[in-house]
């Protein structure tokens, strides 16, 4: 009976085109097997296709989750929940070779605080670049908690390219948000201290310790942050938190939440209830509104003071020029976001059941009518949070972050202590649906959620535990990203990924055909200034030089050697190594390390790096290309050879393992015109095709043509040893000639297959 | 048609039990409107089926797959191809804290080399350990190729507890790998250098320049290297590769393959041809061969020479002894693998098409009958290579490395020039079955492919270059691991996997069911040493103790409070923070982080860690948990007060924000109590189900018990404030009360939803 509804299926399945077997193996190898043999549910292949994306495929869109106290930005895509890159950002990576290079060195020495070196970040919140409040794909912005930065990562190439130290916050959880236009940056500070460097006791906490939001102007043409024309509001010492900026109707202001506005100190150790108790014992904190274009007027007009070199907008102008109000909010809140029309923002708090929409135009009419419910302790106008807000809505226990969708008036709540996401109307005040995740949801994100056209499909629920969800790897647990489809009305759970190196607080999802990342730069670039290096070299131009007691070493990279492959230098040298990747072809990056100096690059197509140390110990040194770039990869290799001090040079004389005979010579030519055939072969193939249709394969050309002429070249090298008998030179020339022929072989056959596998058709000539 | 056909299938699949159509959204979201949406077709679809792993659900085998230049070793899921976890082994790596706290940091200090920290690692060649030649799951093995060192990873909890330097190498690339019992550990040179630390001029190079292989001894109890155990054997300037240990038959035997045996010295930038050209001009390599048990006894014997402190058998020695031998092998080779059976190893040339079979019966032969064929330039006796062998077959352009199926006589061979696997039949001499990948595969890995009984199923083909395969994410592309089903007769492809950060050069993969970590640490514990830590302290002992010029806080975590929670300490004191984590429920980690002295720590349940800094500025220091641990979690914090050299201690006075009264103390007690009555009906709904047939909600069952218990001593606490009309404490600690109730609530909500969502039945009291 079984047997013959299988048939029918299967005969059922291929007229419609679907068949659920291989062809290849229809009878052995089916749909049906593999779910009983797996224990798939009909749900689960369901997922299953809803995730899977062949090899080749691309998705959709493109995550960037902070990477928590790794220091890193990772990058995933949706559906398929691949994880396609860690960038290195606040943590040396050894792999980019950041923190490892000179260049990047560099980048990282910005993040310096009070003169030390911070080898780590815990970032929060990456912010995608907006143009008219829309995603554009040009640059990620994220934060470092604990010691209060931002980076600026450019996704022309996926690397970090600047950090900028806060002059006045020790802690900075809320940042960074960008404009609309991304004219400013800001990040909101979390603990209270002083904005001095000074040490102030507890005692003075109320009057001393302050809180702030910094401004930072970003210069779109430069892709840099100019810390000059930045600026800061002083705001009391309640812990400020998450914010976002206004959009349409609200552009112009900036909403900062916070808790522990009871301005609660701890002291377990002495008696004194915790902080988690005194911070969470008033039903409400306050939301910060801050108009910061006319704060910008403001620090233009020079209205501000100086705190450590930063000029500060104090709490006493931004009152008396009514840029600052405060509305309270649910306890312990940890969301704020703005919708995509602007009209309204979405708080909840952490230790209330609540969501509570705000009215933009409500909250404008009490400030216009000075309808004020009092002041804080410091003067700032409170409003009424009755009067401000559209309305509150239970929908669960502990909610804590809101995304919008595409669809009008739709929202999704993350529900911390429940482990759900609520999907709810925020124009009418009704719970849609509700699902459950496992476990501990903290923030969600909705694909370009917080932009003003949010795209629906998909959301991701960022829960912090994962517990019995995988394979068990020790006591510390990978995070949990659970996909869910959100494009019928019932929200439908998809996918378990696992986070396999930090602690992702926040992520932002982009259309991924909005990133156009290049695949390799110009050649001698130097990628951390994004400017031709002054230690760019071309090929053949290869040199030492010794100069202000340093000595340079202008170096190039192509598979598979280094040049130089000698470096004899003299202990206690400074050697700086500057190094070009002369590669044309994608994906063909070299690597760099040397023995026992810590020295390891990452040298990407057309990119200059530089490695410097201090040749302290004499010895011998190999260093070697750490990545697999080719057939004879292992061979990349070369010597620093460390000579004790006085030593004369030793003049490069070195031993020689072999000799090679004119039988050598000749066998090797032989070898090399029999390989020419086989190229010859795939070559008529490749522009018998209709190649000039598929650009990887263009570059493909590309790159074997370079290598065939580096062939031609070491070809007449061997010529012109052989004619001089000096058959061992020659032999060795004409084996260098092959390799380029591989080299070539392997590029074309790539070129082959790719036409092969894609549908190319003949065409004539 | 399509419509009546449809429904046909829709009944079909229903009477087998196989609906493709989610019950609940059958008309709107079947598979066939995914496929078409998405382009798939049933190939990928059942890919899809044969790859995915739905919520909850386990992979059946885990791969450690090493990081290349990043340091770490990369721990994935197979088939889900989901990475679960990067272990931090040369390379700091904060989240892990590994390198951020003391006992950590004290592991990477094992690793220093001539007095230098080395941050970074180029790993290449992970190793299970083995018991009989079975994988045993209890400890993995790990390679440094640029600074030649080996690491231990305990499988126990995934993470590194040694790392030993080779003392006599200056690169170290084929290793480590391991005996049948795991008695020793191998890693070999790669590139020649004079053993001792010497300079010494490349003209002296074919005298004065070595190899070797360091015989690692590993102490099973302790979970160690004994380097006072371990010894090498001296080898010509061959750059030594990648090798194996004998097994059954072979077993005594390691066998070291090589490249580069022309010992040649490269030169370009003085017009020399490159390394590559004079490293691949003779036909063959060498394969050494060396008897490790016989090589065992001469170093007890004293038969050794010391040179940097460490007992090496000198060629001479090991020539005279017998237990040293060369075989030629097809020129540059790369894999190096003994058959499960012990009697074959086969070898393949990158430059050459085939690969080689070699018979260790033949072998073992020629050595009892001396039928040598001459003796290299150092006096090693060379075996004829056609009478070592038992076939070669042509597998295709560029073969880099074998690996055995669970199916008589199978193997799989890497063809990197090609881009292809071949499946072979190594008894035989038959090419099987080819499957082209994408693009240049490096290593290949089958199922416990190393050990004496390979399981077969799935293979990973680790490509070098992933190119176009990926959305692009800049000159950098991720590596691309490609799952292959080798359960059938031909091979098929599953799956692309990006590999986010590092470069795997090689993986081993183990059943998952034989690994079994533990998921928190017996409370107090050092996990680098495994011994109590001598700074763990108990719940209520928290102290701070000023001791050898060093202020040691003996401090606690558990959500969501840090006891102390107020540190003051003087310019110039050195600090020292000891935190142990008293969270015994599963996944309840804590992070510390302190602003600007470089502090990050990760306190998994039971753990104590450490860090030490000097307070060498004035000011105020945020400090907080790092880990998103409860709902009040960013309430998880405190305040490291530097003073100034000389000023008096501020004395812990604090201001107080806010004041509290008997109304507050009442309207908090009424919440308390609410709350408690939601908690009970919880705690009812568990007891009444059969909750103890569940491991992880019993485990959940009790961290609600301890957090109902802390609550009630909050309880009691806050009772005694207001018994004394302290109603500001009362309200403050019935507050704490509260927060006690949401973590338990937190806990038993989980708790339920497991029952719920797995089938728990009610039973009868």
């Amino acid at each position: 009976m079984i047997q013959k509804f299988g048939k029918t299926l299967g005969l059922a399945a291929l007229a419609l085109g679907m068949s659920f077997a291989s062809t290849q193996s229809m009878a052995q190898d089916n749909l049906e097997k593999v779910m009983k043999d797996r224990g798939l549910t009909q749900k689960d292949v369901l997922a299953a296709a809803k995730t899977y994306v062949p090899t080749g495929g691309r998705d959709e869109f493109i995550t960037f989750a902070s990477g928590g106290q790794s220091g890193h930005v990772i990058v995933y895509g949706i559906p398929s929940m691949r994880i396609l890159k860690y960038i290195g950002v606040f943590t040396p990576e050894p792999w980019q070779g950041y923190g490892f290079d000179d260049e990047s060195k560099a980048i990282l020495a910005q993040g310096k605080i009070k003169g030390k070196d911070i080898t780590f970040g815990d970032n929060h919140h990456p912010a995608l670049s907006e143009t008219k409040g829309e995603y554009d794909g040009k640059y990620l912005f994220i934060n470092d908690k604990a010691n209060p930065r931002i980076a600026v990562i450019d996704l022309a190439d996926f690397e970090t390219k600047q950090i900028v130290v806060n002059p006045i916050l020790k802690s900075q959880h809320g940042g960074p948000f960008v404009t609309p236009n991304t004219d400013y940056i800001l990040s909101a500070a979390q603990y209270a201290a002083p904005l001095t460097n000074d040490f102030v006791p507890l005692s003075e906490f109320n009057d001393k310790y302050r809180g702030a939001v910094t401004y930072w102007k970003f210069d779109k043409e430069a892709g840099r942050i100019d810390a000059s024309k930045s600026f800061s509001v002083e705001l009391p010492p309640y812990s400020q938190d998450l914010s976002d900026f206004g959009k349409g109707p609200s552009d112009g202001w900036s909403f900062t939440n916070s808790f522990c506005t009871e301005r609660y100190i701890g002291g377990i150790e002495n008696g004194r209830p915790p902080f988690e108790a005194g911070c969470s014992q008033k039903d409400t904190d306050f939301i910060h509104m801050i108009n910061w274009k006319k704060a910008a007027k403001l620090f233009e007009a020079g209205k501000t003071t100086e705190i450590n070199g930063h000029p500060v907008i104090m709490m006493e102008t931004a009152i008396a020029e009514g840029i600052l109000y405060l509305i309270p909010e649910p306890k312990s809140p940890h969301g704020m976001d703005v919708s995509p029309d602007g009209k309204y923002f979405i708080v909840a708090g952490k230790l209330d059941t609540h969501a509570t929409v705000y009215s933009f135009e409500k909250i404008q009419n009490l400030i216009k009518n000075k309808d004020f419910a009092g002041k804080d302790a410091y003067g700032i106008p409170i409003l009424d949070l009755q009067k401000s807000i559209h309305l509150q809505l239970s929908v669960g226990l502990g909610p804590l972050h809101t995304q919008y969708d595409s669809k009008p008036c739709t929202v999704f709540t993350s529900i911390y202590v429940d482990s759900q996401v609520t999907k709810w109307n925020y124009c009418e005040g009704k719970i849609i649906d509700k699902l459950s995740i496992h476990y501990n949801i903290g923030h969600l994100m909705t694909m370009e959620g917080d932009s003003v056209t949010p795209k629906g499909k998909y959301l991701v629920s960022l829960n912090k535990l994962a517990i019995d969800r995988f394979q068990p790897v020790g006591p510390l647990h990978p995070q949990n990203h659970q996909l869910i489809d959100i494009s019928g009305e019932k929200m439908e759970l998809l996918y378990d990924m696992p986070i396999p190196l930090g602690e992702p607080h926040y992520a932002v999802a982009i259309a991924a055909d909005k990133l156009k990342p290049h695949n390799r730069y110009k050649v001698g670039w130097n990628s951390r200034t994004d400017k031709k290096s002054e230690y760019r070299t071309r090929p053949g131009r290869e040199k030492i030089v010794r100069k202000d007691g340093v000595v340079h070493v202008y170096g190039t990279l192509i598979r598979s050697h280094i040049t130089p492959e000698i470096v004899e230098v003299e202990e206690g040298e400074t050697v700086s190594f500057h190094l070009t990747n002369l590669e044309r072809a994608q994906d063909q990056t070299h690597g760099f390390a040397i023995n026992s100096f810590n020295v390891n690059l990452s040298a990407e197509p057309g990119k200059t790096v530089s490695a410097t140390l201090v040749a302290d110990t004499p010895g011998i040194y190999p260093y070697y290309c750490t990545e697999f770039c080719s057939a004879l990869h292992l061979e990349m290799q070369g010597y620093l050879l460390v000579r004790p001090k006085g030593m004369k040079a030793s003049g490069g004389k070195v031993d020689e393992g072999q000799t090679y005979t004119t039988a050598d010579y000749n066998k090797q030519v032989k070898t090399n015109v029999d390989t020419q055939a086989v190229i010859d072969s795939v070559v008529a193939y490749i522009t018998s095709r209709n190649f000039k249709d598929f650009a990887p394969v263009v570059a493909l050309v590309e790159d074997a043509t370079d290598q065939l002429g580096f062939a031609a070249k070491a070809k007449a090298k061997s010529e012109e040893f052989a004619a001089k008998k000096d058959y061992h030179n020659g032999t060795l020339w004409a084996q260098q000639w092959f390799q380029y022929q591989v080299k070539a072989a392997d590029t074309g056959l790539r070129a082959k297959t790719y036409l092969e596998e894609h549908g190319a058709v003949e065409v004539k000539k």
